[in-house]
């Protein structure tokens, strides 16, 4: 028997039900960033109004459905999944020194690194307040170990800045750290607060990674391809950083002593025209979509292994439109 | 009955107890900053190395013998709290552009803001880690609670530098958030892991928020008053920083035309000897003091309140010292 009357009626309504769930987290986030303090505030709203997609949240909340999901613990795993990612962001524009995100400026660009930091921080603290009552040791852990992973992979991102050669499997795990874990947890931490038998709980989690790889290698790919309205941020900007990319490597590993190799070594500044133009020719853009396509495949196989129903389409339908999108 | 051997013996020999209770805490921090990424097991040892008092470990172990210790949660909590202390360090020197610590060049100095930053979110996550399954609730929340604050606090120091109009509240309230918190943390969660009962657990916080305000408030005199090797630190930091302590607020309030305010409100490099003769003419230091030593008065009443026995003796004598420290 459901926790909360409010979920009956999903079988009938469960578009409205999402968006219903998914409106009690936007509150929940708008009353976790009112603070005393101005710059917090500020800095936290900005990201809120960005928006985004509430990707995470939406998987917390679908992932509770194949379990017995206790309407308000739910939630507050969502909302405080998403609190964590807005704090990743903070900290990973410090880290990439970006001027703009969700095509608005970024906190850093406006109150410099320092409150940018410390306002990530102080998200972080709200996500663990949300959570901190919630009695699964279970979640406790997965959320450290994704902390631990995603700052694991801002410092293997630090350190493989303008390094030439960079195997396929350095990427890929510098991509799960930076960006798939979390993805993974919202998944897991949904299907933990519900109590999802353990075979389903796998299955999303599986579900979850595969879909945050194809999420992020997609978001590269529109980094270098996309319009910078489309991108939300400008385009080139991990090449002009230094963060070598999948179209990139893949450019590098067809000629090791090309023009762009040379030039990415010498940290020369490349027109992003240019350097689109070569790893075109070269087939870095069909290898890095070969390589999304696969991992999406793996999401939508791992959704249709899942009890069929309503909730089971919302995911696949997610999986299938990851790599199509604009950003 | 206590539930592990070990601690049964320390009624005969209660610093040798504590002396093996903290290596083992050194034991636990260096395995959990070993990791597979250069940079981040170097930052965490430069730290690890530099040492400092592990006042905050000591704390966790002294306040967990008022209760009934288990002494692997407990060392786990101990070596938590300095995880996270550590971690704010990391995040703290960025904040304050700090180019020496614990008289060694800091992270940020050696790798940038960058890598200081996320080396501070990756200890912040092995901290939550070792804390992940211990069964209390109020644990958690206090933990959350306390990086809520000292991302609030170090939000406010960069708010409020360099301004001239302070009041005493102010400043108390930013020293609270961002060190006194902390060190009432360790009091609190070693009672919490202990089962300490709850007046006594009252008092432990108690003691452990007036030990880190007058921590803090001593701290801000060895600033500007110790000789740099002593401090291990540039003497006059935070207020070449622009971070306005309680010596410099003092002597603000007594002549807030003088010629401190007006260089102050200009951002002019003032000399610290100059700044030092001033604030000492104008009361600033003596007054200071003062404070300091009403909260150091308030730590020795609560652990006095304590039951009496060698534990109490030896937190007592923790808030003696915390005044006359050099460093």
């Amino acid at each position: 028997m459901p926790k909360v009357a409010a979920w009956e009626t999903e079988a009938q309504d469960p578009t409205g039900a999402l968006q219903a769930g998914l409106q009690a987290v936007e509150a929940r986030l708008a009353s976790q960033v009112e603070s005393t303090s101005g710059p917090i505030k500020q800095s936290a709203r900005l990201l809120l109004e960005a928006g985004g997609k509430r990707l995470r949240p939406t998987l917390v909340l679908l992932a509770a459905q194949f379990g017995d999901p206790d309407r308000r613990a739910v939630e507050d795993v969502a909302a405080a999944i998403e609190l964590l990612h807005m704090a990743t962001l903070l900290h990973d524009d410090v880290v990439d020194d970006a001027p703009v995100r969700r095509g608005a400026p970024t906190a850093r660009s406006h109150w410099g690194d320092q409150v940018a930091m410390s306002a990530g921080d102080f998200l972080f603290g709200r996500a663990l307040s949300l959570l901190a009552d919630l009695p699964y040791p279970q979640l406790h852990l997965r959320l450290a170990r994704t902390i631990v992973a995603i700052s694991t992979g801002e410092l293997e991102q630090l350190r493989d800045l303008w390094r030439t050669q960079q195997g396929l499997l350095r990427y890929l795990r510098r991509t799960r750290r930076k960006t798939a874990l979390l993805i993974q947890s919202a998944c897991e931490l949904g299907a933990i607060v519900a109590e999802v038998p353990a075979p389903q709980q796998a299955l999303l989690a599986q579900y979850g990674y595969a879909l945050g790889m194809a999420f992020q290698i997609t978001d590269d790919l529109i980094d270098m391809l996309g319009a910078t309205e489309e991108a939300g941020k400008p385009v080139g900007n991990d090449l002009r950083q230094g963060n070598l990319t999948l179209p990139v490597l893949y450019a590098l590993w067809q000629q090791p002593n090309g023009w762009l190799a040379r030039a990415i070594g010498a940290r020369v500044e490349i027109p992003i025209a240019d350097a689109v133009k070569e790893i075109d020719q070269l087939g870095g853009f069909a290898y890095t979509l070969r390589v999304a396509l696969r991992y999406q495949q793996e999401a939508v196989a791992a959704a249709e292994a899942l009890p069929t129903g309503v909730w089971q389409q919302m995911l696949r339908r997610i999986a299938q439109d990851v790599v199509g999108r604009r950003q």
